[in-house]
């Protein structure tokens, strides 16, 4: 059995202020700005060739997202996971679009095969990333989270990320000491995919977590509780919300006063993937 | 006089739940992906010319805007355009900025030569396009609506499109079997124009409701009910609004709570246009 | 002593209905196009190099800010601001995230030399520009307004231009008739710089603000004027913010809401520089 200690990993969080690097799609650049200010990191979005890798050295954390990505985004990413890579920096692998078309997916395949330290996606996305499906269409999740653990699993030993699948609820699996772990997380609201940038922005959080998170133990709890700050966030913003408009101002103001004491609050619910042990 | 069935056509969107490929702005993107989401449609921004094609294969609908079109977008553009007119899929060419600068101008012009099934913009680009103005300044509308219907009606029968005219009182035309239509629609309110992408996002939702309207006749249903939805979701936004920042959250809300019912309250005029039988 | 009429300002920015070109990062242009529509002033994105210059012909302002800058934008840049100085369109210069990067600190550096007519930074990014510092990590201010006016000073003499810097206390630096004066102002509130934009739009709007100024003093009172603008609606908009997302909302109700009277009520504190005369 795993315990998570919730309420230090966001007393870590907001003591770093960490400085995340987000090479991610321009429909939620905004957002995912916000998002991080909210919860105690500093955002920034360099996603040229001839500077990204010099800003990854000074950055906490990177976030590599291609859902817009152009030439020059895709060499920006390069030279960005180059440098998190040489310098131990974490860094999270969005997966987005994969499987949906054939240049887009090449490209997230060889990012994947680069050592993240997480790969965060919605079911259909970490389903293609692990060949067991045939991905979404978009952001949209149309596949069951507990279906795709097998292949988060798989994908979590092969590559050593922990590999995150995000839903209704969500699941995080991690390999540990040979024992396939995962968190189940409940919580959130149905408003929430319908925000733009709920999902990707969870990337960048998930990013701000995995500062000062070494050991493969210290990360598996870090992107718990990066998603767990989003779903009682999540649930938070529902009061009062007409619509997705209300909700996404308040999930943004919730962000922000969720306290690690709330955080612990968090309905996680964490054991071994059954049957996965080798 | 023609009858529109709103409520139907607001019944097959919700029912199809349309994918829709936006090769559009960078400054609206956000916006059009919550407004897609909000009124039950699936958004994808993917704009990258080596697999915008592929992925309009597996869309239900395209939306091209050249707003800030980079190289790469104007041939993701090109490649995804002729995809969808391959597959007889619905694409709304929003010509915005058109007449101010020759480049954007020559491109605009060469899409819209390029059959779409739709043509949304404000007065001053529709009659920029139409020949018979000078353009505006960006994206706001500086000529009448009702003056750029001789000019809206020349377009829908030079390129085959429906051609919608946004504004205080929006205008829709079409050309149908040999008799030019115009639908005239009331509603909004005046912080509407003051929330940058209602307007190009009506381009989105136009080919949201495009999808699964086959003949002349029901396109021009199908565009009278995109710009319905939002004339309706933008007076009841009003309600509660202290300036432009309120009422976009506002509109985001009543879009996603807006009802078949509530959509055949639409203020809409329809005829033909005097003196323009052929 | 200078005294500013603001409420003058006020008055000729909402009878000109200023058209802004913005050649911006991805992250803000949302923010910053509602941010000059609460204004009064008119957006634009345009930042193709084949029709950027074309377009400043026709536009009142310009804001160069290379955040995520493309090898298309600089080009477009380049173009833009020749075409603004042929034309005395008065510019700003944003020099985000300077000093972080090498490539980007070359061209922000080009740009000052440029004769930009106002620059627009936190304390980090104008102790950079001006060679007293070691910049900023992305766009948080880490050093003090005060300790950079020196900086501000020297900027001001070399480049010509007005200098901004911004931070829970606003300084507007000016070399007048051989005079180093300065303004400074205060206001806003501590949600502010959780809003991704409150900094790169305030660039544009002081674009807006500079038309129709056309002697230093009269740049001078319209780039303080416009951080007058910013101080007075950041405080009025922290009335029933729970958090930075409804803070973001109250704030462009606010801008959009905020008088000329209004605005003559902003605390600024206007002297010279001590021990700079020359």
């Amino acid at each position: 059995m795993v315990d998570f200690d919730l309420r230090s990993a966001n007393a870590r969080l907001r003591a770093s202020n960490p400085l995340i690097q987000c090479i991610t799609n321009t429909v939620v650049q905004q957002f995912s700005a916000n998002v991080l200010l909210a919860i105690g990191a500093s955002p920034a979005m360099l996603d040229h060739e001839a500077d990204s890798a010099q800003f990854t050295r000074i950055s906490s954390g990177l976030l590599v997202n291609f859902g817009t990505a152009t030439n020059q985004q895709f060499l920006a990413a390069d030279a960005a996971i180059d440098a998190a890579n040489d310098d131990s920096t974490p860094w999270v692998l969005d997966p987005v679009s994969i499987g949906a078309v054939d240049h887009r997916t090449t490209r997230i395949r060889r990012a994947a095969d680069s050592s993240p330290t997480a790969i965060r996606g919605n079911a259909s996305e970490i389903a293609a990333l692990a060949g067991i499906g045939l991905g979404g269409r978009g952001v949209d999740s149309t596949d069951e989270v507990d279906a795709v653990i097998p292949g988060a699993v798989e994908l979590a030993r092969t590559t050593g990320a922990i590999v995150a699948v995000s839903g209704a609820r969500d699941a995080i699996v991690a390999h540990i000491d040979g024992v396939d772990r995962v968190a189940r997380i409940d919580g959130g609201h149905e408003f929430m995919p319908l925000v733009i940038g709920t999902g990707c922005s969870l990337g960048a959080v998930t990013a701000a977590y995995l500062d000062g998170a070494t050991t493969t133990s210290a990360r598996f709890e870090a992107v718990v509780a990066a998603h767990a700050h989003f779903k009682v966030a999540g649930q938070a913003a529902a009061a009062g919300a007409q619509g997705p408009g209300s909700y996404s101002v308040n999930f943004l103001d919730a962000l922000h006063a969720l306290t690690g004491e709330q955080l612990a609050t968090a309905r996680v619910e964490a054991g071994t993937v059954e049957g996965s042990q080798s």
